[in-house]
């Protein structure tokens, strides 16, 4: 088999430089001159579905503005639906997959709306509406005052230094909202009750809800509503993100403070404190401290990341990238939020020790003992499993395509 | 301001169902003509879209013939750049963002390349060559049996009750790659060893391999490799997907392998076995057993999956479906890696170990202590928190965009 020599190689250690040469050799070959046109071909589709897309977008532009005009609201799911299984159709009849219609067209639409969405922040459903910030100057603060005034609203702030003038930036306001570091929430809210007018909405965007909830019912005898947006002042469009809001009082009073936020394309999911507190302490406080912990054991052991990424799969590159992200973000922010409540940090203990439960199978190599609990959490998991399996195969494509 | 009606609300829990009809009546409103001209425009343009994707897809059949035929690589990342440097440059001169259009073509030119890879895999580098696969019949097994038959290689399966014609399995082959559980990995490469042609190469895809190289040094006097595929059965493509290759003996004679890998789309990374090993206790173990336990706490504390997902940030739906998709694979797969050796059953001891150091921090909730440590790993972490920050907002776009 010596005979053959093979025709297309890898390089190996020794040859790494010649590499790109050789290959720049072998694709100046016979076939250039094909290739090439070819080639021209291809640029010149590429030309046209890019001038289409301008065109496209130009023709939204059109449709936001009507929306905006006649106060329809940016996504429609049955639209894009619609759209998107026929343009699935026509992928079937001219031998395209469906499947990658459906993923350039997601990608097209999402910006579509993304565009409308951002048209739509100049929309206010409270046109002559007076807002008050408490604690604006912090990051969510800046955010929301932005998104307020851009959307004609008129912005006060009260931040520590302005204590004294709270009389006067509380006069006529229909909105203050509180959106202060968790461990002086209470004590704000306690603060500006006093101030606030009787027909005005107080609000909070505390990421926990129980006691923030509580203390604006017996600050404030108006309407009350807690907030928790699930993002941070880094997300650059609020379309299709997620706003948990808690009920207080007068719900009707409260409900255009939503009907903004979904006009901003925000989704507001209704839940009471408690459950949103206990879904939380999952969401937030122990994902944010099993991530911690990982990112604490790699430096404890000295791993070095970049070459553990030269030999990672897609997925080990994600998780990684989890960690490093949160260790990219504020210490205090997620300090809070581990910390938040001793409910919290109990279950962050159980977590711990429900971890340190598998050093015997450890120490004893009992892979039998393993598989069984595996499987068991497993069964308990069911259908989701499938389900993730999916989800993340797909993001794992996406990883591949961009780095 | 009780004078003022909303006029778009988002549904409170009582009139949820009359919501879907009030919007419809809203979206049958004046607007309706212009509206559906525009939608009319828009399916147009989109057909005229989809058909040019139809078209690129044709010329893209003749480039991949071409390059059969001339025995051309299919990634030609000069080619890719240069292709999307001029979309976007289009992009900004029509109005268009060119990170929109880039992001457009990446999916079309990994489906491009798919494609091409797809009939690649038809191409084999050493076209009378007899392969053996040892553990034919397990997942990973099936795999290459799968991609070297396409190929055109002879294939042949030495399973569990094959051993009475090993003798007459190995006569004349080229290759023998064994595929088997890591605890029995080393045992069947002594049991092969005698039976090995001369001039034959002896891999192994073991996720180990500073043990199973060296059995397999001892077990043949000729070529070996031994090689890790850091990849599933279930993968689709080869495109981009890594394999780590540890030399053995005769680097020259085991080339072919590598290049038929390389062939199929895969990246070959090389490393010493003992490296290797290590950077994989990390990559695999520690983090399939973090998630194993994350999995394992949910369980125990019997937590609500659908109930946390309504209530979730996309970042936590990736990291929740993440140890969904470790559940829904195979125990033994993963009992395998992590029950591997010694060192690595020390290492997880270590992790947990480390975990365990933090309960007193939680017990006195001291906040300090747990800034201070989140510095000193953001710090360890350095510039790569950054870049995990891009690469993970990417994918949260990609999963709004989609679920």
């Amino acid at each position: 088999m010596d005979k053959e020599k093979p025709e297309s190689r890898i390089p190996s250690a020794e040859d790494e430089k010649d590499f790109s040469e050789e290959k720049d050799d072998i694709q100046s070959s016979a076939a250039d001159p094909a290739l090439s046109g070819f080639r021209q071909d291809i640029d010149s589709i590429d030309a046209q579905i890019v001038s289409l897309l301008a065109e496209r977008q130009h023709v939204v532009g059109h449709v936001a503005a009507l929306k905006k005009t006649h106060n329809l609201q940016v996504y429609h799911p049955a639209r894009e639906e619609d759209l998107i299984s026929r343009r699935r159709q026509q992928a079937k009849e001219t031998g395209l997959n469906p499947d990658f219609i459906e993923e350039i067209y997601r990608t097209i639409i999402r910006r579509s709306r993304v565009a409308q969405t951002g048209s739509m922040a100049l929309k206010s459903v409270r046109s002559d509406g007076v807002v008050l910030l408490v604690g604006g100057k912090g990051g969510m603060g800046r955010y929301f005052q932005e998104c307020f005034r851009r959307a004609g609203y008129q912005v006060r702030i009260l931040d520590k230094e302005n204590w004294p003038e709270a009389d006067r930036l509380c006069d006529g306001i229909d909105l203050a909202m509180v959106g202060v570091p968790i461990d002086v929430s209470c004590e704000v809210i306690r603060n500006i009750g006093p101030f606030m007018p009787a027909k005005a909405v107080l609000c909070d965007i505390t990421s926990i809800k129980e006691q923030p909830l509580e203390e604006m019912l017996k600050a404030h005898a108006g309407p009350v509503i807690g907030l928790h947006p699930l993002f941070g002042p880094t997300t650059s469009s609020l379309d299709k993100q997620i706003i948990v809001a808690t009920p207080g009082r007068d719900d009707g009073a409260c409900q255009w403070i939503l009907d903004q936020f979904a006009t901003w394309g925000a989704v507001v999911v209704r839940s009471d404190a408690r459950e949103h507190d206990d879904i939380m302490g999952i969401v937030q406080a122990l994902r944010h401290f099993a991530t911690f912990a990982f990112g604490q054991f790699l430096k404890r052991r000295r791993i070095s990341l970049s070459r553990t990424l030269e030999f990672s799969s897609p997925i080990y590159r994600l998780e990684l990238g989890m960690v490093g992200r949160l260790f990219a973000q504020d210490s205090s922010l997620y300090s809070e939020i581990i910390f938040a409540s001793e409910q919290r940090r109990d279950l962050l203990k159980d977590y711990i020790n429900s971890l340190h439960e598998n050093l015997e199978m450890l120490e004893n190599g009992n892979k039998c003992l393993f598989q069984m609990e595996f499987q068991k959490i497993a069964e308990w998991f069911g259908p989701f499993g499938e389900q993730a399996m999916r989800e993340s195969s797909f993001l794992i494509d996406k990883l591949i395509e961009r780095f």
